[in-house]
This record gives C-alpha cells, structure tokens and sequence, in this order.
C-alpha cells in the first residue's frame, strides 16, 4: 500500500496505472476510518476489479467547518486509518497535510499582512440550490468546503469514480450535481449507510458521545424506522409526521432535535404529503455532538 | 479539421489523442476570431508541436454577461470562424450549444416551475480575491461566469494546458488562481497582446465602434504608452498619474473613462506609487461599447 501527502507525487503514481490501463477509484474520507468507510472501499474495490486501483484519501477538510465548529477536537489516527485500509486491500492512501491543500492559509498570526504578500487560495466551488437545505441551514458554509475539497481531491486524483456514503445523502447529492454542472469526467456511486447492532448510523463523530447519550441515539433511526411505517399504507401531511415525530423524540430527553424533513430524493425539495418513497433526513445534537441519519420510507 | 459540439463526442475523440501520447492545447474563445485569437492558436500549436492537437472553443457564455450587458448582440459568425480555425491549422472546435453547457437553464417561459420540475445547474467556481477588482467592480458577476465556463471546458477538454491572450489580463490571472486552487492538472499560457497598425488592441467588440469612435479608440493604447514615459525615469503617486490620465482624456471626447488602475501584476493590489514594471489597466466605455487594455509599465 503506497502512502502519499503530495499531490505531485500522488499523480506521478496514478498517471503510471492510467497508461497500464487501470481503472482508479476514489473514497474521500477524513480518517478516523469505520466499517461505514470500509464498506465504501469494498464496494470501490468490487468496482475496480483486481487490478484496478482504491485510493483511500485521508484528509479533515477545515473549510467545511463552521467557526465554531468540532475542526480542532475532530478524531485524528493516522495509524489505526492505515490498518484499517491495509486489511481492505486498499491500493494507496492520499493524506496531505493543511499546507499542501490550501497554501499559505496557514494559522493567523499577529503580523500585520505584507504590502506584497503573495496571492492565497481564494477560488471556491460552490452549489447554490441542492446545498441550501438541510445540513444548508443548520452549516451554512458546510457544502460549499465540500464541494470545493472533492473538486481539489478529483483534479488531484482523475478518478474513473468516486465513492460516497449515503449516511451523508445530501453531500452525496450536491456532489453529484457538481459534477453534472461543472462536467467532471467521472462517476459518483452512492454506498449504503452502514449501522451498528442496534441501528445507530456508523460516523466518527459517534465516539464523542458518552454511554447515556450513545444509548439513546438510536432514536434517529427508531425515528425513521417509525415514520416509514406510519406511511406505509397512507400518505400523511408534513406537518403532522413532525409534530408526531418531535413527540416521539420526548423518548431520548439528551437529544434535541435539530431538524427533520421529508423531500424528494432527487431535488431535496420539501413535499407537503409524506408517503412510501419519500426521503426522509434528520439531525439531532447530543450536547455539542450533531448526528445525522437519513433514509427511503 | 474536426468540428464537435457535444462533450461526449469531444471526449471520445480526444481520449484517442490522450492514449496515443499526444499533447492536447486549448484555445477557449468567444468566437468571432479575429488575429488575437489566432496568435493564441499559434502558440499552441508551438506547443503541443506537430503531432500535438489544438483545440479552439467557441462559446458565448452567458453566464459571464451582466443582466445589462451584450449577450444578445455580441457578434457571432461560425462560417468566418471555421475559415480562421482552418487556415490557423487548428485541429478540432468545441462549439457547444447552451443546452449542452448549461441543461435545463431554457429561455425564460411564462409556464409556472412544475413541483416536479428536475433540478437544472447550480454549480459555479468562484475565485473571491483577485476577481474583486477593476473588471470585478464594473462588472460584478462576469468572473463568476468565466471561472465557471473555464473549469466546464477544462473537465471536458482535459487539455495539457491552455492559452488565454494578455488583453484580458485580469481574467488570466484569475485563471490561473482557480487552476493553482482547484488543483486543474494543466498549465496556463499567457500570449501577448495583439494590436492593430494604429495601436488598438483586438478585441470582437471593436466591431461596434462607428468610424468616429474607432478613430478616437487608440486613446487606450496611448494612455498606456503616456504612462510608460511618464514612469520610465521616476516613480510617481498614483492619485496623481490618474488625474494626469484623466486630463489626457479629453483628446478623446467620445470616450469615458471606466476605470484606470496600476497594480502588481501578481497579486492585483492597487499600489500607491506607480515606477517602471507596474502592471496599469483601464476601460473607456464609446457608447455602449467598453473597450479594455493593459500593459506593464
């Protein structure tokens, strides 16, 4: 397994495999890897074939961070993401470092800026309507770190496809409709969510939460798990499932849900009459920790 | 010579050049060519050699037009066009249509949107430092367009570089921040300026100026060339070199001044004291028409 934090050198790799013919896919995560991750290199390797190639990047995007979001304390083990990717066979993993991505946007210091200093990054990616929503409202500068990081991870990569988790279904859908737009030469594939015994959707974020609060986070997907049923023979208008929902969150007292929607899986819109088929996503805070789950009811 | 108009259809024949180990130079360009463009050809053809391809877009981007601004009555004339490509030995054009580059964004209708209505682009690159300034100011969205449209050939193109022509000089340096950014693998070209035997740059718009206009429009040039002497023995403030400027002027009644900036040429910032090298632009609306110039001092 090759290891590489440059992009010049990543590419030299990765053009010597294109010539040999090989196809290459890509599964951009932010480490801290989980069996959600492993199931997207599965399904990148199955896609591949055998002699075709997995990069795995490794990289905790700090533009889709809010201010006062988890960026500093978000869980970083390089060692344990390289043994994670080594028992899935992944063929090379792409860790660059803050400097290499965004240069010279270092950390802010108290020197006055240079009349001459030199230009820094300043060129964005930005989706303006499926990014709105959602995730949209509650991180209002979220989507527009992600698209601009998997646009850099694309060029720097040339990928035949990527791989995203549905666990982030809006992500995956505003990435999708990047590439749409902007004609990147490459396939987005949508993996499922992956969950722990009881349901919990896999996330990095779940180690931040204490055993109460990891107890009754299995709500999100009780939560699902009884919408899809209350519209399983019936359709039922918006605003009632969420008025019934927010009651049926009076169960897990430590959560506080942010928001839940139900909209069409293509163009995230609301709709006003939740039936079998209609998408359903939900976030919910555990203290200062944010989970979100989504899924088809 | 190989006209293509879809990306699909682009992409295939270009894949074929790729994996016979050709160089493949872009030449993105708003048609109605004229021997601006066709130096830039030349320069791509001195690059990718003989065996090498060039290929010329022709586009007219909407999205890079102000509301206000002349999309509709910008010049247009393929036939002229092929003729040039064809005597300038370029390979392939890429003309797409608006559907083609921009899917689902139609004229405007009356018909209301239908809930079900597919989502349509959303997508742009922004670049929110450099772009900001002198073209920026007087027209606002114009850079949002043309980083956008570029990033859109560059993924269907995958050219090993690309030409844009000094004469819009703030939009190549705008350029080649998004490509340093976004990671584009290519190299940006900057060619020379061409002019006609009077001093005036070439540019499409020229084809506006009634006689009068034209006659008074190598004022630009001449502003440019007042401002090398000027600054060719000493430094001078440039509160003061504009005010001298603006008195120059009046040799040329039918014109207003837009803007005239002086600027390091990297960076874009606005300098206090204009000496040899410092990069000057300006516009001068004739009319409707805006003409712009720029050179290093």
């Amino acid at each position: 397994m090759h290891e590489l934090t440059s992009i010049a050198a990543l590419r030299e790799r990765l053009a010597a495999e294109r010539r040999a013919g090989r196809t290459i896919g890509l599964v951009p995560t932010m480490g801290y890897l989980h069996e959600g991750h492993i199931s997207l290199a599965h399904a990148a390797r199955r896609k591949v074939g055998k002699s075709g190639k997995v990069v795995v990047s490794i990289y905790v995007n700090p533009t889709q961070f809010g201010p006062k979001e988890d960026l500093s304390r978000y869980p970083r083990d390089f060692k344990r993401d390289r043994q994670f990717c080594r028992n899935a066979g992944v063929d090379a993993i792409f860790a660059p470092s803050d400097a290499e991505m965004y240069p010279g946007c270092g950390e802010a210091t108290d020197e006055p800026a240079r009349e001459d200093a030199r230009p820094t990054f300043s060129t964005y990616v930005v989706e303006e309507n499926l990014a709105r929503g959602m995730e949209g409202v509650s991180r209002p500068t979220h989507f527009r770190g992600v698209t601009t990081v998997v646009a850099k991870l694309f060029n720097a990569v040339l990928p035949d496809f990527a791989v995203f988790g549905a666990k982030d279904f809006q992500q995956a859908v505003v990435v999708k409709r990047m590439v749409a737009d902007l004609n990147f030469p490459l396939q987005i594939i949508i993996a499922p969510t992956v969950r722990e015994s009881d349901g919990l959707a896999m996330s990095s974020r779940n180690r931040y939460l204490d055993a109460e609060q990891r107890a009754q986070a299995v709500i999100l997907f009780h939560a699902l798990q009884a919408a899809k049923q209350a519209v399983a023979r019936k359709a039922i208008p918006a605003t009632k499932l969420k008025k019934d929902l927010q009651k049926f969150f009076t169960a897990a007292p430590l959560g506080t849900l942010d928001y839940v929607e139900f909209f069409d899986p293509e163009t995230l819109q609301p709709v006003a009459q939740v039936k079998r088929g209609t998408h359903m996503a939900l976030a919910v805070f555990f203290g200062k920790t944010r989970l979100i789950d989504n899924g088809r009811l």
